[in-house]
Parts: C-alpha cells; sequence; structure tokens
C-alpha cells in the first residue's frame, strides 16, 4: 500500500509573539503529504486543516496507540480504499489553560489569526495546494469540532467546507453543568494561579481537574478580562460561589446554536457542511448537535447530520465517515 | 439508658384524598415519644417534625443499618447526653414522582396543607405537645431540608424553628446542571409516564434513573401543568431537546435563596435558623447554604451556618448536633 | 388483601453470652406470622429461617425502600397469589467483625448453636409451628445463601430446605481477589483493631472499607486463632504482605463447592434445593454456583439452578421465586 | 538548551518472522541519541533498552500529551540538569496479544531472542554504544518493570544495569484476582479469537475488555499451548470456569519473587538494581516490589527500593529518579 509521509515543521508565528498566556510562538506543525504528493510532482492538492479537541495540539493526532490508528496511517488507509488525496495540516494552538478553541482572545492569544492569517498562507506557500477556499477544508472533534464550525461560520472565505465532530455547541448543556463543581474547586485551589500552577505540578489529574481546567479554559476563550486574575473573568464569583449572568452572557456569544441565524449566509456557502455526534455523549453535545441540525434545516441549509451510539472518548473513527466527504466536496 | 418509643400511626388524610399522582391517602406516621412520656404522664413536650429526603417516607429513618443509628436511637443516645425531650413526628410525603417537596402542586398533591393542617392538629389533639409555634419545630435533610427551610419562610405562624441539613437550593447549581441528562434518558425512555413505568418494574436503578427521576420530581413538584403528560411541565422540549427558560422561571419561584428577601420577617421570628452542608455535596449545596447565610447575615437575621468535611450521602450524625440546638430553642 | 404481622422480639441466648468479640447476647428477632395465624388458632405453619447477607441482621430485611418491597410485604404479596403460609423467623447473627457466616467461630461466637439449638427450639415452643425438619426451611442470600446452603449440608436434621440466592462459594474467585487490596489497607490502618475503630468512628465507608471488612469478616469467621490480634488469623502476613497459604487452606475448609462431596447425603436429603445468581455477580459468584449445580447433577443429587441477567445487588425479588418452592417443599 | 534527536528506524527482525501470533516482523524502533551525539563524533555511549507496559511499543514513549513530557523530552531536561549521555533504544515488542512480556513464547514469538540477539548486536553495530554488559541498561515500568528485572536476573551477560518502576511481579496479588472476571468475559465472547476479534473491532474498550486482554496476554506469554485455542492456555477452565491450578504453576515459573533465589548471583551482579512502586498500585505491585526488595535484603544483594505516593498510572515521571541513577551506573 502506497502511503503519505508526514513532515513536522517548526513554524514560528509573529501572531502569537508575546502571546498574554506565555505559550511559545513557535510551534511545531505537522503535514500530512499524500501518497502521490512526491511522484507527481506536479499536482496540486485540496488541504485540510484538522483541529484537535481541548488539551490537545497538532502531533497528538500522531500518537501511536494499541488497536487504534493515528491520523497519518487513518488517511493512508482511506485513500487505499479510494478517498481522494489530500495535504493535511495539524495547527497546535495549546495554550497554558489547555486550549484555544481556535478564536482570538485577549487571555490567550489570537488564535484565529494564527490559523487564517499565518498558517493558511503558509500552508499554500510551502505546499502544493489549490489555494482557495473551495479547496480548503477544516475538520476537529470536540473543541475541535466547535473551531471548524466557528471558522466556517464565520470565516467562509477562507474555509469552504465543514466537519464538526461531536462538536462543543448549546452551551446551556455541555459547559454550564461543570460550572459548579469548577467553582468548588477553584475556591478551594486558592484561585486562577494557584489552580494552574498545582495542575502542572501535579502528576496525576483528577476528574475535577479535567473539569475545572475545562470551564477555566473556556473563561479563558470566551470571556477575557484584563481586570481580572490572570486576564480571565470567571463565570461565578469566586468569593461568594455565585454564577455571573454577565460572564456567561459573553459565552453564549460564541455557541454555534445560537450565532446560527447570524450566518446563516455563510453556511450556505458551504461546499460541505458535515455534523454528528454519539447519542451517549457525556458533555449532553448530541442536543446541540441536533439543535444545530434542526436550525440549518428549518432554513433549507444543506447540510449531513449524523448520530452513533457511541460516547465523547475515543471516536476517531468518525473521521473515516468524514474525511471522504471532505475530500470529495474540496475536489480531490 | 431509659429510652423512648415509636408509634406507628396510619393516618388517613382528607387532603391527600384522590391526589393526582393516584398516591395512596392513608399513611404510615411514626411518632417517637421521649423516655420520659410514659412516667411523667402530665408533662408537656415540645414537638419536631422531621422530614425524609427525596425518595424517602418517614419510617425509613428508623431503618436498621450496620454502623449506623436510626432516629430512634439516635434520640435515645442524644437524651440520655443531656438533650431535651420532644416528640418527633414522621410524616410520609412520598409520590410516585419520589417526593412532593413538602409543597403543594397540582401534578402531586398538596402536602403542605397535609403537614399543617392535618397533621400538626393531629399530633396536638394525639400527644401531650406544647401547642404553639413557638414550641414547635421542623427539621430535614436534603429535599427534608428544603421542606423545613421552606416551611419556616412561609409558616413562621406554624413553626418556630428550622434545622435544614444539606437543604436544596440555589436551584441553579443543585438541578440545573442534571436537566441534560434528564433530558436525554426521558426522551430515550419515551415520555414522563414511560419512564416511570419501566423505573417501577425494573428492580435496579441505575445512576441515570436517579438523575433522571430526581429532576421530573422537581418538576411534578414546582411545574405543574394540567396540559402536559400526566401534569408535569418538564423544563426542556421533549422534542427538541432545549431548555424551556419558562418553565425554569416557575422553579425559581420556590429555590430559597431568592425567596430569601421576600421571607425577611418570617425568618427573623424563628427561634432558631440552622443550616448546613458538607463541602464536598455532589449537589453543590454549600453553595447555596453560603449564599443564603450571606443574605441573611447582610439582613442581620440570626442563624447558625456550619460546614463539614463531607459528601452528601450518609450525614444523618449530622443531627448529633441541630437536635440539641432545636430541642432547647424550642424549650424542652 | 388480608396480610401478615410482625413480631420482634427481644432474644436473650446462653449461647452468645461472653462472646469473643463483645457483641450483645440479647437480639430482636423478627417473626412474620401469615395472614391467617390469627384467624386459624388451631393451624400449624411450616417454618422458615431467612438469613441476611453480611453487615445485616433480621430487621434489616424489614427495612423501607423507595420502589421494593420489605420481606413481610413480599411475603403479604406472594400469600395472595396463591404461595403457601409459613412462619418466617429472621435471626440477627450479626457482629462486630461484620457477620458471622451462621458458623460457629472462636472469634465471633457459636452462631450456629444459636440458631439451632436456641432459635429452632424457641420458634417451636413460641409459634405454632410444624416441629420437624420436614417442616422447617432456611434460605438466604449472599453470606445468606452461604449460611442456608451450609446449614443443609451440615445439619440436615435440623432444615428440611434450603434456599441460596447468590451464595457465598468457590471462594477462589470470591474472596481471593479482595485479598491483596485488604492487605493494604490492614497495613495502612495498623492492624485489625486500629482498622475496626476507624471503621466505626468515621460515618463514610469507602469502598476499600468494604472490601476490607469483607475479607476480615471472613478470617474472623473462618480463621480464627487464640494467638491472633483480637483471635482472628489474617490470609497473609500483616508485617510482609504475603500471602498465607495455611491460613486460606483453613478458609478452604468451609467452601460449599469443596464440602459437596462430603455432604452429599445430606444434600440428596433436602426436600427442596434451590440455588441461583446473577450472570454479572460482582463477586464471580455464578462461577461458585455453576461448580456446585455441576457437582449435584454429576451426583443426581436433585436440585433447582437458575440464572439471571443481574448483578450481586438488590435482588431481592429473587425471593418471589424461591418462597413458593419452598412453601409447596415444606408442605404449607 | 542543547537537545538529542530521536530516529526512528525499521527493523527487519528474523527472530520475529513467521511468529505464531501472525504479528509483522518489521518494527519501527525509535533512538534517542543524546546532545553531544553528533557534535563529538568519536565518543561512544552507554545504551539503555527502555521496555514499554503492556499494550505498548516504543513509539508511544513518544507520544505528545498535554502537562507531560515525552521521553526525549525527559532525557533532554535531565542530561541540562546533569544526568550521563546514554543512547535510549525503545524497541517493539507489542503483540496481538497485546503484549509479549518481553519474553520467548510459543504463542506470540521469541522477543528475549529479538531482543537479546538481534536488537542489541544492531544498536552495537549501528550507533557509538560502548558494547558491554557493565555500559548496557534495561528499564521499564509495569509490564516493562517486568521485562527489565527479568532481563536482569537472566541475562546478566547481556545487562549490567536494572530499572524496575511498578513492574509485574507477586502473580498472587497482582494477576490471580483478575482470573474470575477474565474468565467472565471470555466465557461469554465465546472464546479467545472470538474476544480478540471483537475487541479488534470494536472503538470503544471496557475495563472488562482490559482486564481480560491483560488475562490474556499473559496466558499467550506464560502458558502457550499448541493444544489450545490460538495456542494459549488458560488459567481456567473455559467451559466450567474453575481456576486450573496447573496453568497457573506454570505463570508461577515466571514470577520474579519466586524465581529470585534461582537467580541471585545474576541480581548480585548488577552495577544498578532499582525498583520501585507506588503505593496505591491498582494491581498491587507494592506488594509484589516489597517482598523482592526483603528477598533482596536477607541476601545482602545491594539495590535500591522506592515507594511514592501514586497509582500505577501516569508515573512516567519515576524516570526521573531511576535515569540519572542508570547513567552514572553504566558510566555516563
Amino acid at each position: 500500500m502506497p502511503t503519505g509521509r508526514v513532515e513536522i515543521h517548526a513554524f514560528e508565528s509573529r501572531v502569537l509573539a508575546g502571546n498574554p498566556a506565555g505559550d511559545p510562538h513557535v510551534r511545531r506543525v505537522p503535514v500530512w503529504l499524500p501518497p502521490s504528493y512526491d511522484t507527481e510532482p506536479a499536482r496540486r492538492y485540496p488541504v485540510l486543516f484538522v483541529l484537535t479537541g481541548f488539551a490537545g495540539r497538532g502531533r497528538m493526532l500522531l500518537n501511536d496507540t494499541a488497536w487504534s490508528l493515528p491520523l497519518d496511517e487513518r488517511l493512508d488507509a482511506l485513500v487505499a480504499k479510494g478517498c481522494g488525496e489530500m495535504i493535511v495540516v495539524m495547527p497546535d494552538c495549546f495554550t497554558r489553560f489547555g486550549g484555544s478553541q481556535y478564536i482570538n482572545s485577549g487571555a490567550t492569544g489570537r488564535y484565529t489569526d494564527h490559523l487564517v492569517d499565518e498558517l493558511v498562507p503558509w500552508s499554500d506557500a510551502t505546499f502544493r495546494t489549490r489555494a482557495h477556499r473551495d479547496h480548503r477544508g477544516v475538520a476537529g472533534k470536540s473543541s475541535g469540532g466547535f473551531g471548524a464550525m466557528t471558522l466556517g461560520m464565520t470565516r467562509p472565505d477562507v474555509f469552504g467546507a465543514v466537519a464538526c465532530h461531536s462538536g462543543d455547541m448549546y452551551f446551556e448543556y455541555c459547559y454550564r453543568p461543570d460550572i459548579p463543581r469548577a467553582c468548588t474547586v477553584l475556591q478551594r485551589a486558592g484561585g486562577t494561579r494557584a489552580f494552574l500552577e498545582r495542575l502542572e505540578s501535579n502528576p496525576q489529574k483528577t476528574q475535577d481537574d479535567f473539569t475545572t481546567i475545562n470551564i477555566l479554559g473556556m473563561a479563558a476563550c470566551y470571556s477575557p478580562d484584563p481586570a481580572a486574575e490572570m486576564g480571565v473573568a470567571l463565570p461565578f464569583d469566586l468569593a461568594t460561589g455565585a454564577f455571573r449572568e454577565d460572564v456567561w452572557a459573553r459565552w453564549l456569544a460564541f455557541d454555534p446554536v445560537l450565532r446560527l441565524p447570524a450566518c446563516e449566509a455563510a453556511l450556505r456557502s458551504l461546499r460541505l457542511l458535515f455534523l454528528d455526534c454519539g447519542t451517549r455523549d457525556e458533555f449532553h453535545l448530541h442536543h446541540g448537535a441536533r439543535l444545530f441540525a434542526r436550525g440549518l434545516g428549518e432554513r433549507g441549509i444543506p447540510h449531513v447530520h449524523e448520530e452513533f451510539a457511541d460516547s465523547h472518548m475515543n471516536v476517531s473513527y468518525r473521521y473515516d465517515t468524514s474525511l471522504p466527504l471532505l475530500a470529495a466536496a474540496l475536489g480531490a
């Protein structure tokens, strides 16, 4: 079986230089080049950006695991079965807060700008891409699904196709239930910085830790506030524990389900709009996907909405469904 | 050690006859009579109503368990250590929906009326109580704590002292997080009646079952609706899964934290206002207790607020703290 | 529906007086008298002894629980459906070590003697039993199932029918896997007495606590040793952590699967020999039940062996199957 | 900070060609070359073989993870702090049964031979190693710790230093408790092949799956049997569920705790003999480590035995302790 190959590039970002979270501005970006890339030197390819979930970065898509395939081997297998060939870029948008949601934030950095203004032109300049939004897609799972959908909704000039797997949406159900526990943990830790330092220094993470870094990470993305500790307004009052409706309203401004009406034209312009979710998703994201798909349906916006009998974890096999659709939609 | 004794009375309620949930209107009500009750036939006693948590009824307070004391033996031990003697009544306000929250509801029945208009006068007529609100208290844990606090806030004419252990309050944190899962389960079951019938026929209950019956039970209490299935408006749209703000607003009308300002005079009139909660409460009720205590403090309302390093479960030992305070406050 | 009634007798045991574990020798013994007991004063009934599981005692069979029936109400319902009437005795063989396995032990007390030499004659003297082994049965679940089976195997002169639900057997699978963890916990606690004192004083029990008290309880029953701390030889060396084959061999002497060949005549003499187990039993007892049933089958000993798709917990509904069979076998 | 670099070599094994499990005989072997390797072309280095745990292979040591370091970055950081420089080889001894325990087995293949007769000479021929057992070490965690210790005990001619982190030993405690559950799962699956095929085809693995593949994997390593399904004798009778003492005795022949007396000379010859374990190890391996260390101490064999307050998972930070000791012992 002919296989593609991975190059891991060190990308020096000007956008991320001096970012507020103190994260590195040089990032390692794996790029998968398809099997024919070296043998057909004149051929150009669609390009797909694959965005990881929370606490992830591009290289993790290549991690070796028993009984599962890393993304490069998954792509090899799909191409062998007839999937069109694409170049696949795996950005690193990790931050000290666990992620960036691929948006610009005053607390983490300008990650949308990093993607759109840096990685996209760099990939077009470096690899033999077909450098047009009709041949450029974005896909991801969980927070990466959120990122893919949000980029499709807001930057249709850059991305012409979207696959959103188990993506964060309907924040009422996917984030709000975890706020009380995050409040308890952050109060006990003594605030944002103390919590982060403990998390970073303690090799074992508890379920409470994951719940809390997830809520804290979302706050860093959705409700940055220069006046707050580490620049992050929390969705609760750390002193009293009370829920903060004002902060929550800022989060909701990013909820794909609520943004859908305003982004109708962008969504309608996509050559593929794919979303799926497991019906036992621990973050209740199947509700969000259904509500989003319902909104699309009511507006007559073409889309593919699938459900599968599984949970939120270990569902990378769902790329076997979306990648061939993306390749076809992007003209591969 | 002299001990009290328990009488279990079959109480035929007129208020509950023909209740909408189809629950029995004859209830078994245990009453604990203190050690001196039979030896001092002229003596009268304060009376305390103890309300169980969700899925409970009075008799469960007497259940035998290894390494723990049933309420009657706990009372014996406390009296032996000097706690004042009271008569203790253990109402049965269980319903098919798992409970009544001790309030009147069009979906379950008029349980406040049953308590206040039936059990109180009956206990005064049947036992040698000191029949005045200054000598009548109410206590409970979890949903029973909610019931005790709510009765203290709304019926200070009837109850003169309150102890609320790990009581339901700040619904934003204690109920709202469980709504997405309840929605998933009820959708899968096919609605309220189908879920209840499965719950009742299946001897094994899962965590999903408990989460769902809890949310369904609260809906039966807080948002009855004759137009809805079984008379219960759910806090989500069963068809789409969307959260229903209108139903939720009805729930919030019962949140003790939000009702506090309107009930200031009642709360100020209490001879004892005790509330506590474990700092690892799985329903995040420690936040509610703190917010409630903060509201009391801001208004200068006397109260006792304690925290303890434990969870929501198996904390009946906390009665060792509240019962002597109640006895003293009620003049025992 | 006519119902039976429960009398709770305080039984003063001479056998248990001064027992080595320091447990009370006066025990409360509930006895269920069937619906016709008071209306047919000349009628005599078979008698069934129902033995609770580990950490249980007779009164717990009467505990009130939502969505389940206590044993007395279960018996009422069965009789209403045609089950023969029996007198049902619910012994209390609880000890400080969590139980007695209903056997005689130098560390806990002589609980078989208490049952056979005290409770049996007392029940025949006190109630209108048919005082013959052909009309006297024994049943139980988990440790109670072990007790029932062991009494059937060793005292067929006393008991003529047995029902063993999810009973302890094939110790290789049901106890041995928990020994390493119990060793860790007891080492950390500082030994048997220190562990017990912590268990008794701490209202919250962890899973480790339950695993450890279970192993410790079995050691108290199966391997008493006057030279060991509190008279109990542990199946591991507390200092080194090493498994003790010599102690384990003492346990195995009580394993019903291994004792079966020696008790063939007794088992063959039973009017009913019923055993069942859930196929998802957490203690792997379905393997033991199968091996026991296989041994019976190989010897042509009549028996009923059932499996059901459930776990070890909350399976009291299985009495709905065994009690009518017992009643019939005992001539009710 | 100067850093080393990783080369991933495709190694074609003659030993593994045609192995009975049908696993590939070409393996990707990462090798970390230390910072000075390219700048000091005449310098030779000790070599360390690092063996992964069950379900692992060398490349997984390089997996990218949030809040933790892959082995190459860990080595970079240690060298920067003064740790001596070594070449580090990361073998791939994964099999269809989840692992090889780094031993020769008729069911999986000759993995000790692959290591000792192929990878060792290849590494000496390919890299600038100091090609003598005094400068060659072996380390690993869990099954890799077992492999390291076993190689130290049996092949002191090849390896002169050992670090065993949370290594499999005292099989009585680390494997035997999981046998009943594995028996249940394999019976339900319908045998070895049916279980493996389901495991391989189902992207979600349950805890039962992991428990079972672990026991099955050990059986493939310790009790191969050409007459059994897939060449693996199970430690229980699949038909009856009964434990098989004969198969278990074959396993015990590999238990480091039991082999220690026979390997005294080899152990005494090691330049470093390091073992550690967390005191909350889920597989109870702290007991094995203590018993092993006790055996070493009784014989006056020099060793380092450490304990740490952690569990079995996510303890790769323990290499920060062992790697500098290994480097020093190997003359780096």
